[in-house]
């Protein structure tokens, strides 16, 4: 038995293509929660393992640079499991082993926890098991008197033995060293011609005993296709929804809000439908998202009023009792605490002072075609309808915007400014341009 | 027996802080259908009971403000049911009393009627009971030939009462006066030390029948969490969902479209995916509602066609085939027969007249930052696009503003207004400012 | 036997008012995958038989329309589905003939296909029969050996028969002569006094042999109110999200995105939630389309970015690689590859060279209240933000419009364009303004 005290690794096997997907991107780099399926599982497996590990398949540069700064091993045939776990034998360490799925993404920390402490309760191999509602064809995990002594295909499994509603899940843990003495064992004798890592079970059942640890089944569901990925993305949605409401966040249609996996929400948060929450996004206490918003990247302070409609960017920090309204984008701007802008307006690279008012259609000119530019504005400014702000331009405290203004020059703090044409009437001129048109239309 | 010819009360408890769901707000003020669910069921109980009293909780400032102008009585210590009710017993009244409750909000009028039909009948007491899915451990009905003898709280019931399937659901109406003496005589004599409402059915039975009126588990589902306000909100959902297929109004994906219990739609309406109706909300014939809409305090005309992507708020009013586009909010606008505003576009307090047509980016600046001022617009007008409008204004009919233009003075009828700068070129310079601005890129 | 190498007819049964849908369109024209529900089964049953006939009621010219070119027939009254099919006896050719109904509008050409196929396979009728999870009141289909004997309405049932789970779902095969004998055969000696297609059954089971031929009950599920045209809509949604899945589509939530029955998407393109498709979208391989957008008519290139909050109007064509981003409007533009339009922008009929740039609140003005008219612009353009360009108007390749400028006159290739006024300061105006208000304010 080898000294649990070692440094525990975790060995993701990622190599597989998945052809079901139907894909030009590796199976492992499908996104789950807004981040690629075998992040999400590297963020589980880290809360439990010391080492990661990933197998990759040949010719894989993006699955590799997405694993950085994790270590990882190529599989240059795709010879079976045993043959992929075999692979990363030589970083397998001293402690306990792992063998995770990049395509089993959804286990839990918990379950992985579990695994590992049946192994350093004793257990020579500790492997995840679940019951199905529906076992069809998944290999069947034989026990006798609380220990597995086997695992069986369906195809080899007798009438009886595909009655044990007990199925194995593929993920196993075990010392290193007895790891890598029975993966030097197995054999690929069989139809495929393939090295199957259940094979190891027998032989750890021999070294001593072999512990099932369960799951549920929804966390151990396997992603090989375009519906199953929608799926283990409904199954994790729920879970980040189930943990918001116990957090005391209320969703008004918890169905219709989507998550990313870092996201931070503090209680009295009221989420209305249709929220969709990209990465890197926290929400502070008493703040209201309204329908149709879309968050990444943000920080919402407390008692804020964000939507509907809202688009808020990477960089974007609304302040405390800040209101952004509807088709409004803001792109790495910082709002100040109460400062508003409620109505089709696009701010990028900007500060907004405290008690600001920023009119409706307002835009910051922030890009040249070739560099971005910052537009800074003081407290309690008013920012006309319409306007333009053309950056590099700092508006002062207390400044007045004149609607429709082209601002290109800065503008001190408690001065108005403006920058709009002269209005010119033409009398009776309108009627009678419509009545030329539509002379002319009736011309054909 | 009372007089069952008096005015009837409902009795709700209110007080409850619901620690479960992790909230500094009342649990009656968490909000079901866009209003707090104390509310909700106050509207509900109006129809049936003639008075309406809540307990509420000490330091409820909001809450009692929510409930005006209903009587309101404060529960100082919260020691149980029973002494909840007690605390109103001066309100009472003569006539019959029911105890609801602020976390049982779904209860429709219907099953109010039945249970307030069944004291009346006859009953000395009348109780609303469900049938769950799950028993678990609610307190169990135990009835003898058609009449309640008890109710048996889960952990007092024996193996036999356990498997009853019928569930206290602890609504309960019974005459003013033996309400009174009953509630006198329950006793804090248990574990929790707590005066339990339940205590008064046994007193109920010795004065004559005890009638349980049964209704649907999701009718009496209980809220006390996030999680099962979302489960309330649902259910509520669903049910406004359904009457409204019932009245003939068509939706396309009825579990992605969000009502208001207040919302009206006429026959023929049809509303696309995604559309959420806040409060007084009234659509006419033949409307359409398109995807991604947004409607709160408005009326929609008929045959007026509304979106994708349109925020009507309080105040709005558009006539019969008016169009609102994509992008486009309107706030206390009056949008005339057959008027068009289609994109990006932000109206407040406004009038358009019929047949007039306001051009893609068109904003209203009805706010100087203190004041609201408005602007009003003739029929068959012509409203360039980009055009701003500096309330107060009115355009006259048929006008014709340039595209464009800041419009700050009146435009007579039939008048063609422009205000926007000359057009200018600067042969070459173009090319010449992008080059200059790589050059200076690549210099870094 | 009829020679079954002669033309086959499908006879659409669409004269139902539809009481239950509590409108006043015919039944047929409710709405399907974006399409009259009679569209919808056009088009299955196009890849099936060689002619199509509809039955349509009295006064129904928006359906006779509707199904133009098709042939309709007229049922003057309505006496029964035999009565319906007798009216279009004439049309019936010489081949088979299938009777379908508008209402039930989900069956599948395989299906379809199916039930020719049997008919043609020597029976002397073939029938669809689906057995329901809860038969209810259906009429039943009694066989015997693999043949059908009879069809018998639950009312006239025994208590044997209602057992039978196979049920009637009305739609029949047969060869065009004998159909023609048979329904001359029906009599509508029965309590309604109307003549039921049923009653072939036993007719033609003297003939020869009878086939029924089974299909899901989702597939044969009948739209006869609001709530079940709902239903159908989500099984034809689900239909297609399934088949875009297996395609190797990524719809990150499945249950959000709403497809027509046409919409085309390639492999390897990603849908985010909350995700609208009309008719007559086509999108390329690697095309991302973010939540919240909206096409209709369109044409999305390979590795395009497409929202979130991006409406794609009819006659849209974007690029390889092109950026339509949040609250942009494109209606007949073709944007060149590697264009971008990013924010809060209406283009309407325009086309927009590769790699120009699009700044934040260009809005083209194509409408003058009566015509619509064109803007063009070049390759590697550079629109400045606000800028409004007055079509027709023509921007040459490498043009600069600097930000804010009204743009009425063609803008030659490398110059930059401006219109707009200049920028004028009032020294301490600004909160000069803002305390008068206040002020004024504070007066009342």
């Amino acid at each position: 038995m080898t000294d649990s005290t070692q440094r525990t690794t975790a060995i993701i096997l990622a190599a597989g293509l998945g052809t079901r997907m139907k894909s030009r991107l590796p199976k492992a780099l499908h996104r789950l929660g807004n981040q690629p399926m075998i992040n999400h599982l590297i963020t589980t497996a880290r809360e439990v393992f010391d080492d990661i590990v990933v197998v990759t398949g040949p010719d894989m540069p993006a699955l590799e640079e997405a694993v950085h700064p994790y270590r990882t091993v190529t599989q240059v045939e795709r010879l079976g499991t045993a043959h992929a776990a075999s692979t990363a034998r030589e970083l397998f360490g001293t402690g306990d082993v792992a063998i995770l799925y990049a395509d089993n993404p959804l286990i839990t920390a918990e379950t992985m926890k579990r695994l590992l402490a049946a192994r350093q309760e004793g257990a020579s191999l500790a492997l995840l098991g679940m019951r199905p509602s529906e076992p069809g064809r998944y290999g069947r995990i034989v026990e006798e008197q609380g220990r597995v002594t086997k695992i069986v295909e369906f195809k080899d499994a007798t009438e009886e033995e595909r009655r044990i509603p007990l199925c194995n899940a593929g993920v196993m843990c075990a010392g290193a060293e007895d790891f890598r003495n029975w993966l030097a064992n197995v054999h690929n004798d069989n139809a495929q011609g393939e090295y199957y890592l259940t094979d190891v079970v027998e032989m750890a059942a021999q070294n001593g005993a072999v512990i099932c640890v369960e799951a549920a089944e929804a966390e151990l569901a396997g992603v090989n296709s375009r519906a199953e990925l929608a799926q283990a993305e409904a199954t994790l949605q729920n879970r980040l929804r189930d943990a918001a409401m116990d957090a005391g966040v209320t969703l008004v249609a918890p169905e219709t809000v989507f998550f990313s996996t870092d996201t931070l929400l503090e209680a009295d948060v009221t989420i209305e439908p249709n929220v969709f929450f990209g990465p890197g996004v926290t929400v502070r206490t008493g703040a209201l998202i309204r329908a149709f918003s879309h968050l990444e990247g943000c920080e919402v302070g407390e008692g804020a009023m964000i939507g509907p409609y809202a688009r808020l960017r990477p960089g974007t920090l609304c302040g405390a009792h800040s209101h952004v309204g509807n088709f409004v984008e803001l792109k790495n701007v910082e709002l100040g605490e109460g400062a508003k802008a409620n109505h089709l307006t696009y701010l990028g690279d900007a500060s907004v002072g405290a008690a600001t008012n920023v009119g409706a259609g307002t835009i910051t000119c922030n890009y040249d075609g070739v560099f971005k530019h910052r537009t800074t504005i003081g407290e309690r400014a008013f920012i006309g309808s319409d306007s333009i702000l053309v950056a590099p331009v700092t508006i002062g405290d207390d400044a007045l915007i004149a609607a429709g203004s082209v601002i290109t020059q800065d503008v001190p703090a408690g001065d108005l400014a403006f920058g709009r044409a002269q209005q010119t009437l033409k009398t009776g001129r309108g009627i009678q341009i419509k009545q030329s048109l539509k002379a002319r239309k009736e011309q054909g």
